[in-house]
């Protein structure tokens, strides 16, 4: 079967390898599509390279279907569709033993710090295994990972319906924030630099404004003059966390959701006057991926208007590339396209 | 009577004024102590002197009784021992509707927006009146507008009973967060940069940490490897902001209690990896104030550790040198010291 690796040097390699069986406990899945992650590209691009050891077969934004049962397994069958939470926890820990096992403080976080998606036959503990419903077609299922994110971000921001929030950045996670959040009843707007990415947040019938603009003053206006109740931080850049403040109400949420490799400039003057909150999301919990898997099955997620198209595994780092360059929303890899008959 | 005024120029000028007799709905407070605050130093030297208009009577952390009552005001008798809680707010703002009339948009803080305790007499609203109960002196009363501002931040911070909470700065207002925290039946380490501030920390009973020592080390072997459950931000410097997420455990609370003019470097790293709570928490609701009272009636609060002198209304200006030089802690005014009989 075929198997994509990271080989270091800012080089994904594609090759045979021979699948192993699954072990006992385990299910082994025929991956049928991966989608890239920015976590990803970080990897790519050597960001990573003190935690991620070469060759690595990474992905973690899949959909596939049981391929073959370890010992032990009983509760799925051969051609079950599913999807993979991607998370494996020590179980130990002061934050496991406090419930929060999702950020456990040795989390072993499958297609970064053990083998991933990118291959033909994946074989995962069955513990790590989400069921998904006949409905839900395998391409929109490869987004549930990244939806059960923005279920994370927006359940931890408490988003009550008939609140407002601003999401700033306008790329895949968030455009699923922002439909997660108007499902859940908020009003939302969000905020995007790239006048191409303005344009598909907009065609997907939310409001989007251009930072240039006087975006306080909107939210301002928007919200009878008491600022936002839930601001999302997903762009990652240092002046969006500066101005995120902002647009908050007294008590209001500021979610940071982004990666910031750096320490950013915050105004704690502000934080402390509106008594502000400012909450670190990350990951998932398993009922955050249900209920990514129900959003997606209903139709709530504009998972077409995400996936801005499908390459087969072979071509894996031409949809890097195009990732890079900043074209494409979502990149879903065809992991059986090309693969021989196992 | 004798009245202190803040006269611009980092000037403090003494003069006698007439009182006039109260409004109605108002009250005429004899004031009897009133302490200096960091805001009052602040205020002296010229920080906010957009928002203060010159001369101004300032002061807000005070204690007294009743000298006459305003039109209307039936619920109070001449003699009553009283405190102020100093804020008014609008009660119309988006904040106050919310419930969060503490920090209304339109908040006037009464000793600053508005005249201050540092005068013989004061006439203030009615409803601002605190009660105290005739067992707590009015030298310890000074300090329940200070102590309120320290259970509202341990409140907001929801520390529980048996939690580990780090305090960052040995002030007035960080021993007062970490006397609250230990009646609340928390665990408290302070971390103090100055000797002479860390003995005085210590001999309160209280655990004290040296900055330059490995204190991310000692909290986590306090803490068996979780980290603390809050992180008080007292201090006010750049440098402690930046290391203040490191003390935290994963879902911690860190609470920004001092003023930071400039925006500060804020590790989001860690705020987004241990899923870290940052907030801002200003000054207090009514039921704290209630509670600042019980717990100074009650001997649970250091305070004359913390007073470190009292001078009369006459030597103002020494009490904001001696604070100015960061030798005391709190210094105390005697507002009737000198005073002619009214």
């Amino acid at each position: 079967m075929l198997a994509a690796h990271y080989a270091g040097n800012r080089t994904m390699t594609v090759g045979e390898t021979d699948p192993a069986p699954p072990g006992p406990g385990q299910v082994q899945i025929a991956v049928a599509y991966n989608g890239i992650c920015g976590t990803d590209l970080h990897i790519l691009n050597g960001h990573m390279d003190a935690r991620v050891t070469t060759p690595a077969v990474i992905g973690h934004e899949m959909s596939g279907t049981v391929a073959a049962l370890g010992e032990g397994v009983t509760d799925r069958a051969v051609g079950d569709p599913v999807t993979v939470m991607p998370l494996a926890w020590d179980g130990t820990c002061p934050a496991c033993r406090a419930g929060n096992a999702h950020v456990c403080q040795n989390l072993d976080f499958v297609g970064i710090d053990s083998p991933g998606a990118l291959q033909g036959r994946w074989n995962v503990d069955a513990g790590l295994l989400v069921p998904l419903p006949p409905t839900l077609s395998l391409r929109h299922a490869a987004l549930v990972e990244p939806t059960a994110v923005a279920v994370h971000d927006v359940r931890r921001a408490e988003l009550a319906p008939g609140q407002k929030a601003v999401v700033i950045g306008g790329g895949p996670i968030g455009v699923l924030i922002a439909a997660v959040a108007r499902s859940f009843g908020g009003d939302v707007v969000v905020i995007e630099l790239d006048p191409k990415r303005r344009k598909a947040v907009a065609d997907l019938g939310l409001t989007v404004l251009d930072p240039a603009d006087d975006t306080v003053a909107h939210v301002e206006e928007w919200t009878g003059g008491a600022g936002a109740d839930v601001v999302f931080e997903v762009s990652g850049a240092a002046a969006a966390v500066l101005g995120a403040v902002d647009y908050a109400k007294v008590r209001g949420t500021l979610v940071v959701v982004a990666i910031h490799p750096e320490p950013r400039p915050v105004n704690l003057q502000r934080v402390f006057w509106r008594e502000l909150r400012l909450l670190g999301a990350r990951v998932y919990q398993r009922d955050d991926f249900d209920t990514a898997v129900a959003l997606l099955d209903a139709g709530e997620i504009p998972a077409d208007a995400l996936i801005t198209k499908t390459v087969p595994l072979a071509e894996i780092q031409s949809a890097f590339d195009a990732l890079t360059g900043g074209d494409a929303m979502k990149i879903l890899v065809d992991v059986q396209a090309g693969q021989e008959p196992a």
